[in-house]
């Protein structure tokens, strides 16, 4: 009863996000984020009806490490943004917060003067235990945030799981994080990230740690040439920032709008954005497929039952696979 | 009826792979590649009695794009293999070999020295067409070199696709092969393999390429350095070699063997191999049931309708992948 209480009608959700209602707004999130199949077919309709709003944006995806002080970025590379005149929706990809039931706490603390800013809209991640995980409907919530008017999208993730990958597959720029130094606190980023960025970003680039951090921006720079350059013909670019002395930040924006003029000049823009929408289909039907697979009873049973023997070595892997799907399709 | 001809019994494939007769040992990795369910069976059946002799061997993958001369460094590197008193198999995935209908001839001459050797097997990859698409059953097969005695085992594949990551979770040791100089000739390389390779081979470092060679080298040490830890406590290695002056093989086999000792020291090796069982089950049950639905008539029909719609914008992903799935499971 409380769930119905809720939710609204299709015309409310839909209205109110046109009119930029941020309570709708949030709701409307909430709901597409529902695993309720009631709730499902209505954000999918909501959706479908606010997609042609849902194109005239920048977004931009921005992960690295704890401690590299992502929210301190964000909080101050996001108020140069409005100052510009935009309108800016933060989403976070957070896995730890599936413990903790959600950081909207947090996060709206992390960012105090975003948070408290009607040009901003902070959004903490749904926590989610399905396949695709938190990031399963983060898309779905950046389609909603841009056909409210917010022009530019931060999706924020911490750079050591599969999170990454899936918001690369979202945004038009991805951003990586850095620290100067490059000793432990590399440990925790996942292989590869490095070479998909289209820009490094060091961050407490200041005081004591500026040397350091322009070194780290020459060594950075020297290593990217030795990679494979992207197909968009955008060169990777280093550069240094602080978000306490607030320099920096003026440069990596001008470094995004540059990629977004030549991007859309060359038609990658674009052409990236049509290939995503229907990898995110792609992406939806798998994780789908695999949900009704490793939630079916039966399956979990089975799984329990054959996997040691299969990490043993005693029965032979593809033999396993095959019953098991086997008996799930025949089901 | 030619299919039943050239079909053993299960005896007879183990029997023969056991007493190490080439001959019934390709006809093996032939049943185990094929798509007919018959052939599936008798093949599950084959690794499943051979599969408590197939673990005693170093795995080596071997990747580079085009150009970089890696069947001269197979031919070269794996004699010197053979040298040392191994027997060594070479696997080699060719995603171009689907268009040809296989590359066995092509393999054989490329590799004349190792193909002419009755210590060394030289298999190209099946082409196949479903999803794990020409790797999909490598693994099978390289499971079957094992039982067959040889106890290193290449798997050779050009680094531009999917095929390096499924290799890299079949493997040991992962080994990249690369030219000096950055330039066009990494273009072709998938994003992220330089930070997940366990060591960087410079090819040609011969004649007037060694100084550029040699640069080449510090360049890549001074990169990878500035790149995440792997977990297993191994520090990628950059090597210069040459298989027409037949230099720096040794060097590339020391460092593997190093490898290998540090690894079973530390108990890496053994979970390495523990969780790619494991996760070779999950990627087989991944492939099947995308392979059912996408192989499915009517999916195929509607995907062709909507797909469309879903590029341009005009409906949401999530609804199409929803409806596609639920009439798949349901059908």
């Amino acid at each position: 009863m409380l769930q119905r209480k809720n939710r609204l009608t299709v015309n409310q959700y839909v209205d109110g996000i046109l009119q930029k209602d941020r309570v709708v707004l949030s709701r409307a999130i909430t709901l597409v984020e529902s695993s309720l199949s009631e709730d499902q077919l209505l954000a999918e309709e909501v959706l479908h009806q606010v997609l042609p709003y849902a194109a005239n944006s920048l977004r931009i995806g921005i992960t690295g490490v704890p401690g590299v002080g992502k929210s301190t970025f964000i909080e101050a590379f996001g108020q140069h943004i409005l100052q510009q005149g935009h309108q800016l929706a933060v989403l976070t990809i957070d896995p730890s917060s599936q413990a903790s039931k959600g950081s909207i706490l947090g996060d709206k603390t992390r960012m105090s003067a975003l948070a408290s800013d009607k040009r901003a809209f902070i959004r903490p991640s749904p926590s989610g235990n399905t396949l695709g995980g938190v990031a399963a409907k983060t898309r779905e919530a950046m389609l909603l945030c841009e056909a409210a008017g917010f022009d530019v999208i931060f999706i924020e993730t911490v750079g050591v799981g599969q999170s990454e990958t899936l918001v690369k597959g979202m945004v038009d720029f991805f951003l990586l994080l850095m620290l100067a130094g490059a000793g432990d606190e590399l440990q925790g980023i996942k292989k590869g990230i490095i070479e998909t960025a289209d820009a490094l970003v060091i961050t407490k680039a200041d005081g004591d740690n500026l040397a350091k951090a322009k070194l780290a921006r020459k060594d950075y720079q020297n290593a990217l040439h030795l990679f494979p350059l992207n197909e968009n013909g955008w060169k990777p670019k280093v550069k240094v920032c602080s978000a306490v002395e607030n320099s920096g930040l003026v440069e990596v924006w001008e470094m995004m709008i540059d990629f977004a003029e030549k991007m859309k000049a060359n038609g990658h823009f674009q052409r990236n954005r049509t290939q995503q929408r229907l990898a995110w289909m792609h992406e939806h039907i798998k994780w789908s497929l695999e949900n009704r697979f490793y939630q079916d009873p039966a399956i979990v049973e089975q799984l329990n039952q054959v996997s040691p023997l299969v990490e043993k070595g005693e029965v032979p892997a593809l033999t396993m696979a095959r019953k098991l799907v086997q008996g799930f399709l025949r089901a």
